[in-house]
């Protein structure tokens, strides 16, 4: 019990969420193409926007969302919502991301996980295929950072947009943000990548894949064609439970379990079934988790990040880091283990080779990937002054 | 292919190897009970010794091995075998630990994970339950690593041999050292426990379980009752590739794989069926490793080293290291990720409160946990003069 207060606690956020209540919005791109040449006929993704956009469209802000987030960066949907967007900390009425001045724009990715969250919209394997009327399954073209980014465009066409003051991004939101830096340097003033490297190096590519096994090895899997019948929960399950351990640190599972065990009276040694304390609280966790969650989604993510580089795949892991030409603020946690500082420290190196401007903000805390997450607020006021230089 | 060469290289010792050609031996213990009370009418282990026992027989040094290990730890048992021992580069004639002065015993554990290697001998789940003339299965006694310590507390008592000049392991083999210093401060004169620390905390207990989960997770394991039938091999292969994995390091990974592709032409973008090379190899090592293992083994070995607390876990983390009265050192890298540098240093203050004398030696490397094996030459020294001081 006092474990699962600690998580509500440790999940909810600040008080004073941005206001007024949020609304999920939609938007479609008719035969999107992929950059790799193959044609979705309808795109259709959810996103979200926090402020006002000005008659010069030019104080828009773009959050792109992380590997099992969602666009809900901000405020509630509801009054009695349990807690408000992952960002809300940082972005409302004066506070660093200052939606009195900025308009921010939050958007769902393709294959985003959360299939059974009412407030996602996304296309992908778990959604129908319009040629078939079922869904796409594994059918589904493989997606790249590039092709979300290229969703992102598309409403940003939509919207009037024609320059992004900035991008900024935690983790796979990072990613994004270089991509677009990188890709398309004439369309953002400047770029704030959080917890995020430049490339997906041989370590990431491996933990993915570490991730994602665990729904290959569950027979419900059944190469991805689980719709007309069970799906693989236990796989999904054990794939949250690996991530969530891994986007954490030893310091949250030492502090916060330490050897408890799952329940009094039932001592680990005595049987198999008997537990300890944390590996309860991670089940308990992938298992909540796999209930929206769709697994197929979770294998189109690993790929999509396994192939991450950043602007130019072909022409080397340097060169899209070369052709940022915009400020770059880069935000980190030396306890990360999924994006390790070594990672990101190299990433700014690379850019700055060439006089691109580049100011690295640690943050200190003690939840290791999630802090770029859970403590941003650390990061506000350097975040404040970045937006608002000249 | 440069690849596997790589790889090869990597596994393969010095050119002078411990020398005469080793023999496997046995032991067996009747009757033995375990600390939880229970009963195993036959504990038959296997154990190799290098050097020679002194008329006084008090030149015993006691090398217990790792998760994954074997009693192997130096020479070969045929001049054609491919690598010698995993310690070799320490143990021989005028090596740190001298074979000309120091009588070398190494010990397969229960539940050694390695049944179907011909040259370990190990009692478990896989083997003979004399009251069924089957498999023990799950029936076998939950072990802990103080039952390890027992059982070569049982062939110290065959040998004749009343004291240890010293306790040696790595990783699971540094808890066995820590347990042997703890439990019998009267039978051991020093003890070096290496990439290890005191007790299995709440990250080691997660991160282990996530080891396991592919088992449990793959259809044939059954519960444990898959003798009779197929076993388990995909999910121990999983199991086996997540643990090499942990114990490497992002250096490696990056250094050895970066983000090659399996096969040349083959991009992982194009297909699922296409791989990147970190992927592939660790596929090909967990595979590999699966064949001549037992899944039920496996986690009778998570089991046993998520209840490691050392010493005498009913009265908390500390009291067993606080009994801890003979010298220490503690070998370690900065770089492990499966037992960091902070909950070394941790138990090495808990043990030296009481002015138990402790001396801390980092080893440099760039391959994480497995330095502690691969690099421990690097220490050598500081290991010849402690095994040497009066």
């Amino acid at each position: 019990m006092r474990h699962a207060i600690l998580i509500a606690a440790l999940l909810a956020g600040p008080a004073a969420a941005y206001e007024p209540l949020v609304e999920k919005q939609e938007f479609t791109l008719t035969d999107f193409t992929t950059r790799s040449g193959e044609t979705i006929p309808q795109m259709r993704l959810g996103y979200e926007t926090y402020g006002t956009l000005n008659e010069a469209r030019d104080n828009a802000i773009l959050i792109p969302h992380y590997f099992s987030g969602t666009s809900h960066a901000a405020g509630r949907y509801a009054e009695d919502d349990a807690a408000p967007g992952y960002w809300d900390a940082i972005i409302g009425s004066g506070k660093p991301i200052d939606t009195d001045t900025w308009f921010v724009v939050s958007v769902d990715t393709p294959v985003n996980l959360a299939t059974g969250d009412p407030n996602v919209i996304t296309t992908g394997p778990a959604t129908e295929n319009p040629a078939t009327g079922k869904p796409w399954g594994m059918d589904f073209p493989i997606l790249t950072i590039g092709d979300f980014v290229d969703t992102q465009k598309g409403l940003m066409d939509q919207l009037g947009i024609q320059t992004w003051h900035a991008v900024m991004g935690a983790s796979m939101g990072g990613l994004q943000s270089y991509e677009w830096a990188a890709r398309y340097p004439d369309r953002l003033e400047r770029v704030i990548p959080v917890i995020a490297s430049g490339w997906a190096d041989a370590d990431l590519i491996a933990w993915l894949d570490i991730w994602a096994a665990p729904i290959r090895l569950d027979p419900n899997w059944n190469g991805g064609a689980y719709y007309d019948g069970e799906a693989p929960q236990a796989g999904l399950a054990q794939a949250l439970k690996i991530l969530t351990l891994h986007a954490q640190s030893a310091e949250w599972s030492n502090g916060t379990f330490g050897r408890d065990w799952a329940d009094e009276g039932k001592d680990p040694a005595a049987s198999w079934d008997n537990e300890f304390a944390v590996v309860a609280a991670l089940n308990a966790a992938g298992e909540a988790r796999a209930k929206t969650s769709d697994a197929n989604h979770f294998l189109y993510l690993v790929k999509a990040n396994q192939l991450f580089v950043a602007g130019h795949p072909d022409e080397g892991l340097y060169q899209g880091l070369l052709d940022i030409d915009v400020p770059v603020m880069l935000i980190h946690s030396n306890e990360d283990l999924v994006f390790p500082g070594d990672a990101v420290r190299e990433t700014g190196a690379i850019i700055k080779s060439d006089r691109t401007p580049v100011e690295i903000v640690e943050i200190e805390g003690t939840r290791g990937h999630l802090d770029g997450v859970l403590n941003i607020a650390q990061a506000g006021e350097r975040i404040r002054a970045f937006l608002e230089a000249e």
